[in-house]
């Protein structure tokens, strides 16, 4: 299937860490398959991290080892550390997304450390990393928290994202993810901090990680696409937010997305139908949990002829 | 005060045309001063139409006049057919809003009759409007509903935009307003049809007026602007939608839309702390209206610093 930019679903990380009701493993098992027959090539499946501290992963292992199973799924997990970092590699998981913060306050809230020793962490794993065979070794990226602001810090100067991006690149970042953690940023930041990072990473992927939380997630999305961007974070029905970060609500809508792009001409790969469907495990499986989303609601347009080619 | 772009409250007309409880009077010309104290320098008011077509504007003549008594402010009225028009000559109105759609089928619809017998009204109206002595003549402003798409003919052709835009230019409109009347603009549809638009209307004004039913809203916005649009209608609470659409819903949000562009560094003129203000006369005026929006919700990033200069 030929794509455009790939979408990837990071709801059953970002969406339900701060979910206070635990999901049952079977339903994020089938949360994974659905969206994978939906045409999802991307899922960030869970966090390695303790069961002490997020305890909706819990079953971190098992999600991992049934989303392997899927075939063409790229799986991909949080790792705050190098321990969690050996989890992954032990499972065998395709990409580690390690995250430290642009802001000083946010890394200490967070993640209890520096961003200096955040960025020696990072060190570790890649150091770590490399030991490994060449077949086993999985693909590290690193997020940049916070790059386009910060509830405790307020603006973020593009300077000091450039100047974190360009240390996880020398330190063997193959892949940079640039998140609006708590949801402030313009189109027009986007362009800006998009650009000043593309130039910077050259030929390693940059991706786009919005949250909608003051109703401008779609509009940066597309600033992004602009930028030349091709990977993209979003969550089913908007599920999200750092619980760490004060005033952060959810991720883009994953749905309300693909429409605008695949009704814009980009395609996903993604059968939107058959995406909206998935929503049905999540309610099921978090009943409690409210899911925004407006295609969802408003339904498709008469005549929607999408991007993306639809198999019969 | 300096500002950009202009952003138009049309929430006392499109917001609560369709909704069953009757706003009072009073709260109506509450909300218009309170806009116009917050920097909204022009404000759709109310609809001439008969009360029995729409109850909510039963009191559009004192809402109208009360309106003109605000200093500054540009005082419009969407009109149907030449009777309203006259209402608008005889209330001294600013600028009438003529609208008629590109899609036969909803123009049948919305006001029983065939694009021609609409456009042969508005060529109507702007014989009577030659009529009136110079200082006395409102500018008169011609919408093309569903230019962006119909919820009963689905895709509508660039070209048929063009057309009509074209023949209501020929026929003597001042300003041209495209409604993306149910939702269905992508951003490369709106830079579509408004480059086209523009590219006809020469240096008459085109406005954009977008409703956010699939999410979509503030992505079409930044694509409006990007095509030198400087004229948005919004609503306050994102309240609105034509009671003739299937599936429309409300306008895009005033307030996230000031917000969002005052952090891209475009000028409103408009305080958005006053202006998110202005949503408790919505409220305590319409308790049953659910009103929609981020940034009340979210609250002003840390640290934000409007593109408008404040007032002390």
């Amino acid at each position: 299937m030929e794509r455009d930019v790939v979408m990837r679903e990071v709801g059953l990380r970002d969406g339900i860490q701060g979910v206070s009701d635990f999901m049952a493993t079977e339903d994020k098992v089938r949360w994974v398959r659905a969206e994978a027959a939906a045409g999802v090539v991307e899922i960030e499946v869970t966090s390695y991290v303790p069961p002490k501290v997020l305890p909706q992963f819990a079953d971190s292992e098992t999600v991992t080892r049934e989303s392997l199973k899927v075939n063409g799924l790229t799986v991909s997990a949080l790792v705050p550390n190098l321990k969690g970092a050996q989890r992954g590699f032990e499972l065998g998981v395709h990409k580690l997304n390690f995250v430290m913060s642009v802001s000083e306050t946010h890394n200490q809230k967070n993640v209890r450390r520096s961003r200096e020793a955040s960025f020696d962490e990072f060190r570790n794993i890649i150091a770590h990393t490399k030991e490994l065979p060449a077949d086993k070794r999985p693909i590290i990226c690193a997020g940049l928290a916070t790059a386009l602001g910060c509830s405790y810090e307020g603006k973020v100067a593009v300077s000091e994202v450039v100047r974190w991006a360009a240390a996880l690149l020398e330190a063997g970042a193959q892949e940079l993810i640039i998140p609006d953690t708590v949801g402030y940023a313009s189109p027009a930041l986007v362009t800006e901090v998009f650009r000043a990072v593309q130039a910077e990473a050259g030929d390693i992927p940059v991706a786009a990680h919005f949250h909608d939380t003051r109703g401008t997630g779609l509009a940066n999305l597309v600033a992004a696409l602009d930028t030349g961007v091709k990977l993209f974070d979003a969550s089913l029905a908007g599920t999200g937010g750092c619980p760490f970060a004060p005033g952060a609500s959810g991720n883009i809508v994953m749905e309300d997305a693909v429409y605008m792009l695949e009704s814009m001409g980009v395609r996903t790969g993604i059968d939107i139908e058959k995406l909206i469907a998935v929503r049905d495990i999540l309610r099921e499986g978090l009943p409690n949990l409210r899911l925004e989303g407006a295609i969802s609601r408003a339904g498709l347009p008469r005549g929607f002829s999408p991007a993306t080619p639809l198999a019969a």
